[in-house]
């Protein structure tokens, strides 16, 4: 099973790390980034949206760092990270859009203009990071995990933007219950450092 | 089950009009959104993203438009529109996300610009609007549905801000393969028409 894959990015990371902790064995293949192999064939005629990663299972391909975690869960993980009832499933969405939504376009953008030197309003993604934080901070101060009072694929969707936020300047001393929960996903049997 | 929902918003049609094709009913409750009634309690208590819809289904509580697709859909539609397989399921998130992300940030925030007068660098939006359409007629030249060959919540999830593009001053015109999906969707049987 390939996984086409950027070590720098935060959402290939997603991926090898909820791999690494379900012991799911992927074979990775580093795109050429910087010469723009992701935006040209063959790689668009896998995922036409042009980014990473992009799973290839046999014939099934799958682009969105989202949909690969429910993939590898559903089809490898067990019931474990993934569960087929629908409260779960639905909790573990709400932060799946999270992490589609408001960390790509706080902690993730904030990252890139930082780091890499993207054109994007720098200051408006850092106060979209703050926010996400402080939504997540609020939230894991009465939870250990993000959903369903276990680690889940949600965790692995949301916290590799949380641990690369000081690449994109922004501080995550305030957010102590963040801190506790970074914490228990790096004690994980498995857990991957990020890049 | 109550929907805490604001009428001309496309995340709650998502929600509306998937419950009108599932034929699930819930029961309205009409958010005073220009007073900011879901900037502060009691409605920050059941979403502390300050954001519609939230879902209520007893003590079952639910935000973001995905999830509640997701719940509804897995709860009450059987496997019509949310299969119980992995690469189904996965498929379907492809979607989702697409909608979390793409969409919202470009045929979402045109609108809100446009016709809300909201703050935001609308050629911007129109570049990512126009982006994702490209991406969906490509995607609509060689399918009839987004996922698995039928009518899901991947289509409920993205067809709301398409439909609505108009709004935010984004011409559907060249997409001649979305014009065609949006009247097989018209088509189903309970649907419901836009805001």
């Amino acid at each position: 099973m390939k996984l086409y894959d950027l070590e720098p990015s935060g959402n290939c990371y997603k991926v090898r790390l909820f791999a690494a902790l379900a012991n799911i064995e992927l074979e990775l293949v580093a795109v050429d980034f910087l010469g723009g192999a992701h935006k040209q064939p063959p790689l668009t005629d896998l995922n036409p949206l042009g980014q990473l990663p992009i799973l290839q299972d046999g014939s099934f391909v799958l682009r969105d760092s989202q949909a690969i975690l429910v993939y590898l869960a559903a089809e490898y993980g067990g019931l474990a990270w993934w569960p087929s009832n629908s409260h779960g499933q639905a909790q573990i969405v709400q932060w799946l859009s999270f992490a589609a939504n408001e960390v790509q376009h706080g902690l993730s953008t904030a990252r890139l203009v930082q780091k890499f030197g993207y054109a994007a309003d720098k200051p408006a993604a850092q106060a979209k990071a703050a926010a996400a934080l402080a939504i997540l901070d609020q939230h894991l101060e009465h939870n250990d995990w993000l959903a369903i009072g276990r680690p889940t694929i949600a965790d692995c969707a949301v916290y590799p933007y949380v641990v690369l936020a000081p690449e994109g300047d922004v501080d995550l001393a305030p957010y102590t219950h963040v801190a506790r929960w970074r914490a228990r996903i790096e004690a994980l049997p498995g857990y991957l450092p990020k890049p």
